[in-house]
């Protein structure tokens, strides 16, 4: 019979799926210029041009039945060397290929490490806010999603997360640059991070393991992003090139075993027996053979500067309130009236944000930068008149 | 903590997958020649040049940051009209896009069917042999897997499933044309099964399921396959380009639901909600909308054609027993020595053909002939040897 938990899953779909979905309808109905959707971390930057030269040069070169044919279910040996070399330069550590899965992209890496590594009753401490899908993800790995609050400026909270720490932890899944904040960690702060996990796991007996969620890598506007495999023998490294490459909807990125860890071996296996449960037989076999020769490249990103840039210069001349964000393509920002006010009025005049109530704290709104520079430029007249509205000076 | 049973899966793999490893290994070892691998569907007859040609036009086309974004979680509007069009088409019934839900392939359309329709405690009929990985989705969404025989011809024996059907009875899951025996289930048959499944579904007070996997569709050597949606109800259609298209590695496949399903809307959310708690965010883009402009075509399946008569004429005139096959690339035979003694004799002569039993049934060998017809033909003196090893007459 129908299972009535993934009946509500689908029909719920996620809040921000759900903008998405309205706003496209939206867009049909009133036309495109009436609508300013900030929803979704859809990347504008344009997707490399290695990419286009990589994909004809493989469709006319290769035979097409090996280029679309099923790879091994970890990837092909190309794209697994490719990741493997690149991490190794980035850590300092040798990262053998063997310890890389090609997956479908993030969310597929993290259903899949959650699966792998959470298992009945254990709890997955999250430093909030958060990607709303790190709940499903958790919840459906049979664990308990605990939300540690961050500091005003939305990054680590040592003293929160120590207390959140215990003997019941299985990961911590950190995800820097943020998204939704736009907070890049510190080197400093990662590697007390390390330090606080390495003291957890003595005290538990068991690897407490660092899931680190990079999508945002490349897109840090405070310097290099530290890697988590320098920090940190128990770390997964979950990727995608959604946002590098200007990939989203290619679905392709992958999972990386710390070398240093001791039971990396059964971890790997463990990753592997996610993936086939859940149908994953291997990662879209093109978009291997491209990531593979277009690591280590990324989109021009000067769309997202420019629109940043923009952003923050009007948002503090309005008098927004928000923690200026170090990367990603995300501004965090306190709503100016109660949030369920200030959405509806927001959606009214055609501006697609995304309440904060789904990323695990209150009174914020999420607007996604990732768009033409036209839309944030459109869209200024209404957030000072959302902004006036809100301070009830409607003129 | 690692989870075990996630452990296992990845570590034990399929059997299948295993065989394909190990000839890639003895390939590089030994060389190309030496090795004649049976043991993997990976479509050999080449991907249609329409794809090849959508492809690049698409690249030169689009503005690449729109090619490969996200698209909807169900799929893009293209996609979801095209295979709509076609089901309408094949099946007589007006089968609206709503109801179709594009799919990273077979494996993922099986293990969200699966997940969305099977509840904790539930059954899941399915005639044996069967495609081995439906255990491990069956089981993992919670339900148990129940085989039941077919007649000597691997074609459905109806008393055999009248009693296998019973109020605890989720599902029935059929592959025509068949994984591992190449049976095409024929019109009357497919009516008598929908015609029992009314019955069935009326004594449970309960939908009984029709999950009709099919990704073999096109590929009948015996007249048109009957399409499902036109033998009952409440049936669900699980497709894969990967044979059709030979596009196995790309992962892009649907799930559709049938328009005369009553409780349809709540199916096609609760598979939505499996897509969801997997990972799934979208199918392919690319490839999605690939399919949408190559959907009817199909591969040239000549190759196969080409395969099948040799194997058929060889494996007549030595005298392995077998069914004749009537559809998809498969040779399903008898071992003429006691399956141990016969898969190691096998391997020693670089012949990797899949033992029966992780399909459910014991004494059998399956022989993929989607290869070039070289290695079939590099093979026959091997298999001939076999069987005479076999019978006793080694000379």
């Amino acid at each position: 019979m129908i299972d009535r938990n993934m009946q509500k899953l689908g029909e719920e779909r996620s809040a921000i799926r759900e903008l998405f979905e309205y706003g496209n309808a939206l867009k049909r109905t009133l036309g495109e210029d009436t609508v300013f959707d900030f929803s979704i971390g859809n990347p504008s930057a344009p997707t490399p041009e290695c990419v286009r030269e990589t994909a004809i040069a493989l469709l006319r070169e290769m035979p097409p039945e090996l280029l679309h044919g099923y790879t091994s279910a970890p990837g092909c040996e190309e794209a697994r060397a490719a990741v493997a070399e690149e991490l190794s330069k980035m850590s300092q550590i040798r990262v053998p290929s063997r310890l890389i899965y090609m997956t479908c992209g993030a969310s597929a890496s993290l259903a899949i490490a959650l699966m792998a590594l959470v298992t009945a009753g254990e709890e997955v401490v999250v430093p909030a806010p958060y990607f709303p899908e790190y709940a499903v993800f958790v919840r459906e790995a049979g664990g308990t999603l605990v939300p540690v609050p961050t500091d005003p400026r939305f990054h680590l909270d040592f003293d929160a997360l120590d207390r959140a720490i215990g003997k019941n932890t299985a990961a911590v899944l950190v995800n820097s640059p943020n998204n939704p904040t736009g907070a890049v960690y510190s080197e400093e702060e990662m590697r007390r991070l390390g330090l606080l996990l390495e003291k957890k796991s003595g005290e538990r007996g068991a690897p407490v393991y660092l899931l680190a969620d990079e999508p945002y890598r490349e897109l840090s506007f405070s310097g290099k992003v530290t890697p988590p495999f320098s920090v940190y023998s128990n770390t997964v490294v979950l990727y995608s090139y959604s946002k590098a490459l200007s990939l989203a909807g290619e679905r392709i990125g992958y999972l990386a075993v710390s070398p240093r860890m001791k039971e990396g071996e059964a971890v790997f296996s463990a990753l592997a027996g996610a993936a086939r449960r859940f149908g994953y037989v291997c990662a879209p076999a093109l978009f291997q053979r491209i990531v593979a020769r277009c690591t280590g490249m990324h989109a021009d990103f000067s769309v997202y500067e420019e629109n940043r840039a923009l952003l923050l210069k009007h948002f503090r001349g309005m008098g927004y309130e928000f923690s200026e964000p170090q990367g990603a393509f995300y501004l965090f920002a306190k709503c100016p009236s109660l949030p369920s006010d200030f959405f509806e009025r927001a959606k009214k005049k055609g501006v697609l944000v995304v309440p904060s109530e789904s990323f695990g704290i209150e009174g914020y709104f999420r607007l996604s930068y990732c768009v033409p520079t036209e839309r944030i430029q459109g869209s200024i007249p209404r957030f000072e008149a959302l902004l006036k509205e809100a301070n009830g000076k409607i003129e």
